[in-house]
């Protein structure tokens, strides 16, 4: 049966109500993926054979703009993450749960 | 020049911190396409009218565990929100901005 935001707010608890208000309000550091690999200390190289693609197939994936969900998630992976799809409302976020796997 | 996560943390203010922490521990609602369709109260006809093709393709993209990630953004915008991609690692959370636009 549809829900309205406001109703599945209704159905947070009072903490979670808080948690998510200032999950809105707040701002993440953001980065393209070659900053977060060296954030990580991690080399191309390294993140190659990991997902046992050459490096040009990397430095390829990390120029890219769009590609598919699950190779963005293998290349999270690679390097000990776990990629997270949220879609943001004016009245909250949702954790899209589609291609979890 | 490569930064570690401990690193990026020290230059976040106090304040992000907490909420940093706060957004690791808490546990964003979760639930595929089709429902956060329906809590948004809107149809599969509305929503392929918005993005100009017809009700069975956004049937099929509802089903889909895979898909590319302008696809999906277009799809979170038609329904009037925001794509966000995360990286999530045991001591912290990155926003990916490569696929921004």
């Amino acid at each position: 049966m549809p829900k309205k935001f406001a109703e599945l707010q209704a159905r947070m608890t009072p903490q979670s109500r808080v948690e998510a208000k200032l999950l809105f309000q707040q701002h993440l550091q953001e980065m393209p993926l070659h900053e977060l690999r060296k954030a990580q200390q991690l080399s191309q190289a390294s993140l190659a054979k990991a997902l046992n693609i050459n490096q040009a197939a990397v430095s390829k994936m990390e120029r890219r703009t769009d590609m598919y969900i699950s190779t963005l998630r293998d290349y999270i992976r690679a390097m000990g993450g776990e990629l997270e799809i949220i879609a943001t409302f004016p009245d909250g976020q949702v954790k899209i749960d589609n291609f979890a796997c």
